[in-house]
């Protein structure tokens, strides 16, 4: 445990299991990466939690440990944003199977004495849930002011309020969906094919290697950035613009703004996350479906409850497009629950909720305040 | 020369050179492998030349000599069809840079006696047209009576249409765009980064080993692949269907069946098609921007032309978008030139101008007999 040199709390703990998990398998015990800001009111009653998406971490509001980068959500978590650790107490949990502290296939197996690689649990969004659940147990939190997230954490925030309805007073999902779609599927696959393609892969095990799947993470990683961002923002940011060359070089240097940059976006992630963390969070996020748990129907997974939700979208998001909140808003009315929708304009696609947009910011903010009044 | 089993005639000619080539460079020879079907009239009026995609070939309406599939344009060329050997010349090269005949990265450098690999020049799509325009002073054809094709082909019957006005009466453009877009760009760049990240490429030196960097190539095929569909048709060909198995694997096997589907095309691609062809064509067409050969104004590539153009899109195709097609029509419509413009409604996104839209063959049957009449 070490004090953030901003004002986070950066913790690891590890839980006694079993938790049993929905592919069948158990993880004996379960170790959680976290970080706190602020402080438990008496009545412990200002919890916050924030879901990181695929490739994120628990460093929501302080400085990434190996980037040197601000937190990913410092422009919504912090004092003045819309959540505040002078009034919330806020948990961000590194998500299970992820690699930055908490259990994934880089963990070492305690049966084994050497990392799972491919042997650890293939997992599900609910099962992710199911280990914050255990985190919030061991906090003393027991109720939930808010549950939040964009993209994959907007995921978990679903599964939380079906899963867990009496623990969510209030949903924030952003930029997300209740199921992922074909072509998500699709997107996803290309990506765990370049990591398995790479020979340095090894089957997962190359954790004892000096040579991970660099370049296999690295394709993955520029396949999926392109989904991120929109067609329009891609043009205004770089267009048709070379590199500092003011000629084509008749050659297969990266002669557009647009090469350079993605290259860029694949070789620095590969510093920051692992191969096989990859694979697994792709694949949980691919299994995710909240209507087939719920015999088919989406509504079925919020009947009776009590959570109100606010779901935001973007309308130059093609990767979770506002057509997929709009199904969950339909399910949410269907089931009769509190729920609050706004389509906000943005330049920048999918990355939109982890950029600077200050309706966003309005909108959590006065859903917040509202329950909190 | 051999007769094709059904009705195309398919040759090979090696054309004195030297072709000047945009980069600088030059080839002292052109391959082109070709095929035509049908006869040249005795006025020479009645040639139509079709101009093929990114992985197309000139099998556009014979057996592939390796797929042993019928010609990915049967649709629309063949008896019966709108460009139909019983009234047209029909002639089609494969491009220039590829690899089914013509040269190309794989073809052997006659002044070393080894194939070009990486030291082929890197080529345009205006190369590509000018050895076109090679093909047609051998076969004794100067005036087309129609450039027809879809996507790059598409390409390159605008950049005829520009260099060789007086050889082009009629012009039609499916489903294509006057320049790449940084999202184009973007998507081409990681298939050349998969390609290149494979250590079966070796620098493009592969040719004599028994190992191509098929695994790079499929990872490349597979995200393009991705591009030529829209999210819509996804859903409705695969949705989130398991493949034949009642339940998920929790495991990394291809569990849904649009996960199968991809790996196929991945994986069957690279038996017909070769990986440092992908880089060089791609690069071609990321290189495409026919305004900025023409002062940076579209319209200046075409004024004073007495070609007839043609231009249809797919409302589903957001790889060349309708919005594409549109700048296209506004630059012929400043430049003066007589234009029709639809823009057609279909499922298939990109891949609509080679499947089955009746529309489609309805608008370049129409098209061309109002030139022919």
């Amino acid at each position: 445990m070490f004090h953030d040199a901003r004002f986070g709390l950066a913790r690891h703990v590890t839980l006694p299991g079993p938790l049993r998990l929905d592919g069948g398998g158990e993880l004996a015990q379960v170790e959680i990466a976290y970080e706190t800001y602020g402080t438990l009111d008496a009545a412990g009653s200002n919890a916050v939690l924030i879901c990181h998406a695929l490739t994120g971490d628990q460093h929501v509001a302080s400085t990434h440990p190996i980037t040197g980068k601000p937190g990913w959500w410092a422009r919504m978590v912090g004092a003045g944003q819309p959540i505040d650790p002078a009034r919330h107490f806020i948990i961000c949990a590194n998500v299970l199977g992820s690699c930055m502290g908490s259990s994934g296939p880089a963990s070492v197996d305690p049966a084994m004495g050497v990392p799972f690689a491919m042997r650890f649990p293939v997992i599900t969004i609910r099962d992710m849930v199911r280990a914050q659940a255990m985190l919030l147990d061991h906090l003393g939190v027991g109720i939930c002011r808010a549950v939040v997230g964009g993209s994959m954490g907007g995921m978990q925030v679903l599964q939380w309020a079906a899963t867990f309805p009496e623990r969510v007073q209030a949903a924030v999902v952003i930029a997300s969906a209740a199921r992922h779609s074909a072509q998500n599927i699709a997107f996803h696959e290309v990506g765990r094919q370049a990591i398995m393609a790479d020979p340095n892969w090894r089957g997962g095990e190359y954790y004892r290697m000096d040579d991970p799947p660099a370049a296999g993470l690295a394709v993955a990683r520029m396949a999926a950035h392109i989904t991120y961002l929109s067609e329009a923002g891609l043009t205004e940011k770089f267009g048709r613009r070379l590199q500092a060359r003011d000629a084509k070089s008749f050659g297969f240097d990266a002669d557009f703004q647009v090469e350079s940059y993605l290259r860029h976006q694949g070789i620095s992630f590969v510093d920051r996350f692992d191969a096989n963390s990859y694979l697994y969070i792709t694949r949980a996020m691919d299994y995710f479906d909240l209507a087939e748990e719920h015999g088919g129907l989406l509504a079925n997974a919020f009947r009776g409850t009590n959570t109100r939700f606010c779901i935001v979208s973007f309308d130059t998001d093609w990767l979770y497009p506002t057509s997929e909140s709009r199904s969950i808003v339909h399910a949410l009315n269907a089931a009769g629950a509190a729920v609050s929708f706004v389509e906000l304009s943005s330049p920048f696609g999918h990355d939109a909720f982890l950029l600077d947009v200050p309706e966003l910011n309005a909108v959590v903010d006065g859903f917040l305040k509202a329950g909190e009044a």
